[in-house]
C-alpha cells in the first residue's frame, strides 16, 4: 500500500515538475538543484558560486530547510533575492512547493536560481523539482563509500562536487574509489574538486553553471 | 492525501514497534538504534563499542543500508552475529523490517543488538523500531547548526554523540551552540565527546550502554 501511494505522489510530482520547467523556460531561467548530506557544505558552496556568478548573471536562491532560516538570512544578507522554503518535517523538496514559491521571486530579473535542498543523501534524488541542472555534493569527511551506499544520488545527477577538498590530508578518503564508482553509475558525468574555504575548484564549477545559464537563455 | 497515508503507516509502525519490544523483552535484549548523517561514523562507532562491550556482553548487529553490504561484512569479520537489512531505496528502517529480520539472529545468545540505521538526519527519527535506546551521532565536520535544522533527530533521542571529536582543531565548530540547542530541545539528555580514531569517550558511552543492558536483564 505504501508503495502504491508513493507512485501516485511521484507521478504527480513529475507533472508539476514539468510545469515548473515551463515557467522557468518562459523566463529563460536556469534552476539548479543542490543536494547533499547535512553538513556537506551546500550553503557555503552556493555562497562561493554567487560570488563568481553575480558578476555576469542575476542570481536568486530558494533555501530549503526543515525548520529555521539561518541560511536564508545569510544569503539574503549578500543582497541576493532569497526565499525560505520550510518543509516542516519533510525530508526533501517537492515540485509543488517550488511551484508555490516561485512567484515570490522576481522572475523577470533573474538568470539563475539555486535551490538548496534538504540535507539528505536519499530522498531529494527521487523528486524532480523542475531543475535544469542537478549538483550532488559529497564532502571529504563523509567518507569514500557513499556512492555504493546511496547510489541514486550519484546516478541521477549532472555533476558531482567533492567538497571540503582541503580536508583530504586529515581523512582516509580513497578518491580513486569514489571516481571509479561514480563513473560506473554515471558514465562521463563531470566531477569537481572544490573547497569553499580555499576557493579551489569554484571557478571551474561556476564555468559549467555559466554554460547552463547560457543554454537557458538561447 | 500523502499526509493521511503517512499517518496510517506511522500508526502501524508504532504497533509493530511495540511487538518487537515485547520479543526483545522476552529475550532480555537491549536494542540500540544508531542514527546519524551519511558519513557521521556510525559503523566505526559501533565497531569501537563492540570492542569494549564484548568483554562483558554478547553483541549482535543489524546493518541497515539502502544497498550493498560492506559494513555488514566488516562487522561480521569481527566474529559478531550480523544481519544485513537492505531497504532497497527507502531512507529509513521501519519496525516491520526489524520484526522480519530478528529471527535471523541468535536471540537466545545475545544481550545487546545494535541497529545501524540508514544515514539520514531526518526520517529515521520518525520511526520507532522497538529500540530501548536511541543514539544520535553528529560528527564535527557536519557543522554546529544541525540541532536547529534537524530538530526531531536531537529531540527524540536518548543521547547525543559528538563524533570525530579529534577533528575539532580543523573545523569552525561552535560546541557551545550545539550544547545549548541540544539542552533546549532535549533537557538533561546526555552528550558524549567521542573519537573512534583516538578512542576518546568510547568507554564512557559503553558504560551508559552497559547500564541499559543491565536494565533489560533485570
Amino acid at each position: 500500500m505504501e508503495i502504491k501511494v508513493l507512485h501516485q505522489v511521484m507521478d504527480w510530482n513529475e507533472d508539476v515538475s514539468e510545469e515548473v520547467k515551463e515557467t522557468l523556460s518562459a523566463h529563460h531561467i536556469c534552476m539548479i538543484n543542490v543536494m547533499g548530506s547535512p553538513g556537506a557544505g551546500k550553503t557555503s558552496l552556493i555562497t562561493s558560486l554567487i560570488d563568481k556568478l553575480r558578476k555576469h548573471w542575476r542570481v536568486g536562491v530558494i533555501e530549503g530547510d526543515i525548520a529555521g532560516q539561518v541560511d536564508a538570512e545569510h544569503i539574503a544578507g549578500l543582497g541576493i533575492p532569497t526565499v525560505q522554503l520550510n518543509t516542516d518535517g519533510a525530508c526533501h523538496i517537492e515540485a509543488m512547493s517550488i511551484q508555490h514559491i516561485l512567484p515570490e521571486l522576481p522572475l523577470d530579473d533573474l538568470d539563475v536560481i539555486f535551490v538548496e535542498n534538504i540535507g539528505n543523501l536519499v530522498c531529494p534524488a527521487e523528486f524532480r523539482i523542475g531543475e535544469s541542472l542537478r549538483i550532488t555534493i559529497l564532502s571529504i569527511p563523509e567518507g569514500d563509500d557513499k556512492v555504493e551506499k546511496y547510489p541514486l544520488m550519484f546516478t541521477d545527477t549532472n555533476c558531482l562536487v567533492l567538497n571540503k577538498y582541503d580536508m583530504m590530508p586529515h581523512f582516509d578518503f580513497d578518491e580513486a574509489r569514489v571516481c571509479a564508482n561514480y563513473e560506473t553509475v554515471n558514465p562521463g558525468a563531470p566531477l569537481f574538486r572544490v573547497s569553499s574555504r580555499t576557493g579551489e575548484g569554484i571557478q571551474e564549477l561556476a564555468d559549467l553553471i555559466g554554460e547552463h545559464i547560457r543554454k537557458a537563455q538561447s
